[in-house]
Parts: structure tokens; sequence; C-alpha cells
């Protein structure tokens, strides 16, 4: 019934994934009762406009009809759908085909009528019968012999092809070839500077040649996401061998294929879309996050500064509510330098996913001296002795940068910290953290252009936006909105 | 091609929604290019598998032919889509048909080409037919009589029937009756008390009565969120006049589908999943925030608490996260009585969504003397002369009243603060706020089963949540992660 389940057998079928399988559980129970409360859809027709094969099972208990139905599906190119017809609860006498058996556990009287049912004794009440055991037990040995197969074909491989042999290995192994930085750009001090999206888009095709295992895509957004390899084509049903993928609009769906693919193993995935619709893929990001699986996230567009597409399009709150998911490094980079380095702690961090929030309009690029986005914070520039702190992320570094020069010509004392990653930030130690944020230095100030709750972990004051957009090119909002460099002067002398 | 339009389009094929039509507006085009790069998914087949009535319009720019197929599907008691086919950007010689009409403005160049074609003049660029203009002026006229031939329907149906005739003007008014929180519980003081989830479906049944336009139900977690409607059958194709929606397994369709019915308005619609579940369905309830509509979201299980299910089912940072979205009202009452009023205010806020966070598990019920849930935030208790605030929200209010209590019997002075929203809070007035959390004690403890990120705001330490739960007991998953008497009293004596 879930959205995303429908997406995923949608492009499953587009890009005839033959080897796919599943296994419908169809017994006709959802936790509120019969499924014909609410889903009465005919779901093989649904899976065969997909472009699916669909095969029935009519007694799902029956192993010999599954197993035929598996070995029928196999050669099949197309997906297949096998709808297996079960009961739930099978032999417990009063709570078998009811929701009663999804939604509790059965029970001491019923777990005695059902063990009755099936001849099984009352004791132990976790009983494995032997005949099951020893058919288990096999399994151990099936599995050495086969391993050993495939270790047989991979050395065969390694000794025939010595070189691809060990590229392989190296994939497999997830672990990255030897100076595959030294393909990471560097840009130029510019004032006019490009879109961090743009940078993005860069850094992905310079490395591209040296990680042939980066592959990845849009959720039909590609033109606007950077996400393209060019060169290469577009993974299809006729180019398995294509790095492009074309995900469609269906968010969710990217976002579970990617945590697939990173877990699988072999391939560094990303997927594009803009940031405030990492809504419709929250639940494959916190997936990610929770299994640890290095999926790498890009939005784009990542504020009100995208501007013409307005509120329905414009991120206010995703920013900060991405931060609050544990185990997930935000990075919203400032500069093309700090994409770069942005793109290199996705790439090296494994054991968890990444995401980069990259602007649609083009931001002022740094030099790169103190580039130093793997700490999540760091001292753009002090001027003279510091006496206030401004920190800012992304599109919004280059505005405190002004506001600072600003105050410095009045003779104060302006420290400018870009703050490209909390996490990142917070897992340095304690040294480093007061020696970007010294504790004596409390007159604070955030800008960011996003919701200002939670900056009040490091600020005194905030410059944030706690409402939604509106339509309007970037500086007309963001002049609107605050972002401007007299509006940052006057908060930081409140401070 | 988005999850969230499947999941709607079988559930409205499920309950027959005959007076459905959509047009689809077939043009084979996506912003990446084609639509078979990601959607070759046949998609009439699918929607007949929906149980929909499926015809086409071979050319839509043919207004008679589309016309003729809305007569044709308006009789069906089925859903109808029409499917018509339709040239992007029609007319523009080097962009019709392609992306490029999509996603980009046509230029001077290809307007003035396109104007050639239609035999159109250049200027004015903006350009309105004299027959275009005129046809759509007449629908002034025709809406007139449309609406005064109704407003007769009206006032005849008035005269023959004052009662109902009446009570269908209060609720397309979305006027509340008179007295109608008379109806509203309160429960007595209770050591043992009852789940938030469990008030929430007293409240729900003791309202029903009075409020015949309070209608709602599930993603198929009815008997788990307590949304039922006792007495009333299920909204089904041959029960529309049901009171209990079964929206299947199917969060994002819900939370659109309140949307819908919310603002179409003369009913008061709530649905109901699991706190965890929010994710599935953040696009809409951000969409009912961002457009003012008053729906109504029930999430139980509101955190780590619930148990069993494991991580991939308890809430950690989905509470904060909620917070975030702007002209959102989020509470998360911490008792029976609490519960009562959230709903209270929940049913009066005509102008956006309120989203209730339950409990799965028993909360002790305090007396009601000084629930003040509609001001955000109230002092449940002074233990004397307060130098130290703990504040709480939902099941952590207990824990705190009992920790003040244990800090009290040590000679402190303790003030517990009950948080069920901070929306409400912060439309307090500046002396109202400071009265609860007087400037004065910066010494301030905030205790919630959830992401800490946020708690700096009011707090100076916080015991919360920031990795992902574990599968036990509620109690056992409580004391492994600090939520204790012990930690609760050990933390405020720390500040």
């Amino acid at each position: 019934m879930e959205g995303v389940s429908s997406e995923a057998a949608s492009l499953a079928g587009h890009l005839s994934l033959g080897r796919l399988i599943y296994l419908y559980d169809d017994n006709h129970i959802s936790i509120d009762g019969s499924t014909d409360l609410a889903f009465t859809e005919n779901r093989a027709a649904r899976f065969r406009s997909y472009g699916w094969q669909v095969l029935r099972v009519e007694d799902g208990n029956d192993v010999e009809a599954i197993d035929k139905a598996i070995q029928e599906a196999k050669p099949d190119p197309r997906p297949s759908l096998l709808v297996c017809r079960t009961i739930i609860g099978f032999g417990a006498p009063h709570k078998q085909g009811t929701a009663k058996a999804h939604g509790e556990p059965l029970g001491d009287e019923e777990l005695n009528a059902a063990k009755d049912n099936l001849g099984w004794p009352k004791e132990p009440r976790f009983f494995i019968p032997d005949d099951v055991l020893a058919f288990y037990r096999e399994a151990v040995d099936r599995g050495r012999e086969l391993e050993y197969d495939w270790k047989m074909k991979l050395d065969a491989y390694q000794r025939l092809h010595p070189v691809q042999g060990a590229e392989l290995q190296r994939r497999l192994k997830g672990k990255l070839p030897e100076g595959w930085d030294s393909a990471l750009p560097t840009f130029p001090l510019d004032a006019k500077g490009m879109a961090t999206r743009a940078a993005s888009g860069k850094v992905i095709n310079a490395l591209a040649p040296k990680l042939p295992e980066l592959i990845g895509g849009s959720a039909d957004l590609a033109p606007s996401n950077n996400t393209k390899i060019e060169g290469s084509p577009a993974f299809q049903k006729d180019s398995y061998n294509g790095r492009n993928f074309h995900f469609g609009v269906r968010e969710h769906a990217m976002g579970s294929i990617l945590n697939g693919m990173a877990v699988f193993g072999g391939v560094i995935p990303y997927g594009g879309t803009f940031l405030v619709f990492s809504d419709y893929m929250r639940p494959a990001i916190r997936l990610a996050a929770l299994s640890h699986y290095p999926s790498i996230f890009i939005f784009t567009h990542d504020s009100v500064g995208l501007g013409e597409d307005g509120p329905t399009h414009q991120p206010v709150e995703q920013l900060m509510s991405l931060r609050l998911i544990p185990n997930l490094v935000v990075i919203r980079p400032a500069d093309a330098n700090e994409t770069v380095k942005a793109w290199k702690v996705a790439v090296e961090r494994r054991d968890g996913p990444t995401l980069l929030a990259l602007t649609r309009q083009a931001v002022p690029t740094f030099d790169t001296i103190s580039t130093q986005v793997e700490r999540g914070a760091y001292v753009l520039k002090d001027f003279s002795k510091p006496e206030i702190i401004l920190m800012a992320s992304g599109s919004e570094v280059s505005l405190i940068l002004e506001a600072a020069q600003k105050l410095a010509d009045e003779g104060k004392g302006v420290r400018v910290v870009s703050f490209p990653s909390w996490e990142l930030f917070e897992k340095q130690d304690e040294a480093y953290r007061e020696s970007v944020l010294p504790k004596n230095i409390q007159k604070r100030l955030a800008v960011e252009a996003g919701a200002s709750l939670g900056w009040e972990r490091y600020a005194r004051s905030v410059i944030g936006i706690d409402r939604y957009g509106a339509s309007a090119p970037a500086k007309v909002i963001f002049d609107k909105l605050g972002f401007t460099v007299e509006n940052v002067v006057a908060k930081a002398k409140e401070l």
C-alpha cells in the first residue's frame, strides 16, 4: 500500500530488473482487519502494468509450489511478483486468519492449541523439530561449498586478469584507490564565484574517471542538481553499464534504492533533488542513518534563495530538521572549495550517510587556505582581536564576511566562523572547539537562511527564517527577510 | 510517478469516488527529458487495476473531445482518468514537445515564432484574444446564476427543514455548536493513570455526538491510535455516512486527504499513525501549515517508551523536527487532562493544523486545577521559592515531578513546568512567559524523550535522546537512556 513500493516497482519494471523476485505474503490481513477494508485494487494487474511477470502460488505453505514459482521466475527478463496466498497465524485455531495474529502475541492457551493442531510437544515453548534443524544445518555446508566455489572463480579471474581482479577486490572491499583525491579540483579566488551545485557537478565529473564506482542520478532534476556524469550513458535496461540514473519523480524510492546499492557495496551511490523535497524521502534518509549506509544525498536549491518557484519549493525548516537525524552528516558548504572538501568527507565516510545542501545561486569563491570542512566549523578570518563572533553556513558566509569587514572598518574586533557541518564540529575535541568558539566570547550571532530554532546551542542571537518564503528573485527575498549587510551589522551591534 | 498519487488513487478506486475526474496532461515530457527515460509503465492499466474508468482523449487541444470525455466520465460510478495526449509548449517551434518547454522561459525569439505560428500579434506580449475574453467573461454571469439557483435551493431547504438547515449552515461556515466543549471529559487524579492515546480516544468519543462534523481514522493503526468513533460505521463505498476512515497503510495519502477535507470544509478531519511515521507524511503536514488548513494529526507511540518494536518504530528526532514547521501547532500533553485541553485547542484552531503527540504507555493523571495547555507552558507546581526550574513535556512531566519532590525533600526550591506546546507558549505575551520562566532563574533543566537539539532555547541543561532507541520494554529503555529520577536529580544538582 505504501507509495514507496509503487515508485520502486514501477522503476524496477522500467529497468527490467529480471533478477528481482518479490514473494508477496498475501494473507488478506492488516492491523485494522481484512485488507478489504482499504485495499481492493487488483494487485496482480497493477504489477503487470509496471512490466512485471506475475505468478500465483495458491497455497503459501506449499514449499514445493513456491520453489517451482521461483524457478519459473528466474529466467524471465522481467522482475517477478509471486502472489503467495497464505493464512496469517496458521494453525492457531482462534487467531489464524485474523488481525489478532498480526498485532498481539498468541498467548499461552492459543499457543498450546496451535501446537496440538500441529502435533507438536507443549514443551519446550520454542520448539525446533529435528528434521527442521537438520535441514537448516545442511545450509552451513551448502553455503561453505558455494563460497568455496565462488572464491575459486574469483582467484581464477584474478590470475587471468590481474589488473581487473585487483580492481574488483578493491571495490568489493569498499577501499578507495590510491591517490583518488588528487583528482579533486581547487577553485581560484573569485568574487563572482559559482553556485555550490555547479561546483558539486564539477567535483563529480573530476572524480568520475578516478572513481569508477561513483554512480548516481537525480529524481528528475538532473540539469538542476548537476548530478550528471558526462560521457557515461544513462543506466537503462539496455545499458546497465551506464552510471547516470534517472529515478523519475520518485524521491522516496530514490533514497531507498541508494540505500540498497550502498549496503550491497561495490559502488558509491549518490542521488539528488531539491532540499525541500528531502521531506519526500526522509524515511529513507533516516534508515540510512540508523543502518549506517554510506549513501550520499545531494540537495540543491537549499534556501529561499532559489527564487521564483516560491514557498512550496523553498526549504525553511528542512536544514535544521535534517541535522536532528542522529548519525547523518549534514554539510552546507559556503563556496566552491568547501564543496570540494564536502565531497571528500562524503566519499571517505563509509559508515553512514552524508548530505550536501547546495545553492542554486552563485556565491563568491574564497581562497582555499583556511578551508577546513572536515572539522565542521573553522575560523575563516579574524578582524583584529575578536570581541564578537559571526557564524554562518552556505550562502550566508559571504554575507557575514562583508558585514565583518564593515564592523572592522568601524574599529570592532570580529571573528568570522564558517560553519558547514554541526555533526563534524561536534566530533572535534574540546580544545579545537574552544579554539573556534572560545567561552569568553559570548557575543555571537548566527546567520542562516533557514529555521533559527537550534542555533541557540552556539549563538546568542540568530538571523534565521521562521516563516515560509515568498516568490521573488533571490536578492529581493533575502533583503525582505533581513539577510543584508546592514541588518547583520545592526544585530551584531545590539550584542 | 510520486508514490502519494498511487496511494490516493488506490483508495479513491476502493471507495468508488465516482465524482472524481482526473485530467492527465500526458505530454510525455519531464525535466530530464522524455518520460520514457524513467516512466514506461502502462498508466492506463495501472488506474484500471485501482478500479478506475480510463478514457482517452487523443488530442488534448481538442476542447470538444475533452468535454465529451468529461460527460462520459460523470455518470460512471468509478473515479475516472482522462488520458489527454498533449504537446508541451504547443506552437513554440523549437521548444514544443521538449523538456525546455517545462524548465525554461520561452525567450523572446521563440515566443515571437510561436505567435507567428498561431497568427497572433507580437504586441501586447501577454495577449488575450477577444473571443477568449468574451468566453471567460460569460463565466461570471453563468456563475452568478448557478450561485443564485443554489441559494434558492438552500433557502427552500431551510424553510422546509429549519433545524437541519441551520445545522448545515453552521457546518459550512465552520462554526462550532454552542456549548460543544461541555462534552469534554475530565479525569480524576490517578497515580496509575492512563495512556494519553487512550485519553484521546475517550475525548473523540465524548465529542462525537456533539460534533457530528468530527470525522477521521488511521493509516491502518486504529486499535493502536484510539481513533475509532464507536457506534459509527466505516466510511466505505456503500456507507458514505460512516465517520471512521480506513486509510490503509498510506500515511502520505492520509495527510493529503485530511488536507483536502479540511479545506473543503463542513467537516473537522483527523488522522492517526505512529509518531515515527510522521516522516512518511511530512510533505502533507507542511502543506497544511503553509496553506492554513485546519487538519488534526494524531501521532501516538510518541517516544522510545513504545517498547519492543525497536528503533525503526521509535521516534527520536521527529518531535523537535515537527516543531520546526512554521504555523504547525505541536502539542505533547502530559496526562489525560492535558490531552482534553489539547483536543480543545485543536478543534478551536481553524486557521492551521494541530498535531498531538501521545503516549502508548500509561502516565499518571494529575489534578486539573492548573492545567493550561492553551498557554503552551505553565507552572505545574512550585516547591517553596524556586531556585531551579525543571521542564518537560508528555510522559516526562511525571518524572520531573517526582524528581522535584526529591529535591524539595532535600530542601531545594524547585519549579516544575509542564511544557506541552512551544508554539502556544511563544504566542503568549512577554509578561506571561516571564512569569513561567523568570530571567533570574537560569538554572533550568529540560527533560524530553527526544532529540535535545533546540531545548537550548529554554534550558541550560537537557536530558534528551541523541541516538536511536533500542528494543526493550518502556521502563528498561527509559532507565538505560537516563530517564530516571536519580539522573534528573543528579543533573539538577550539577546546575
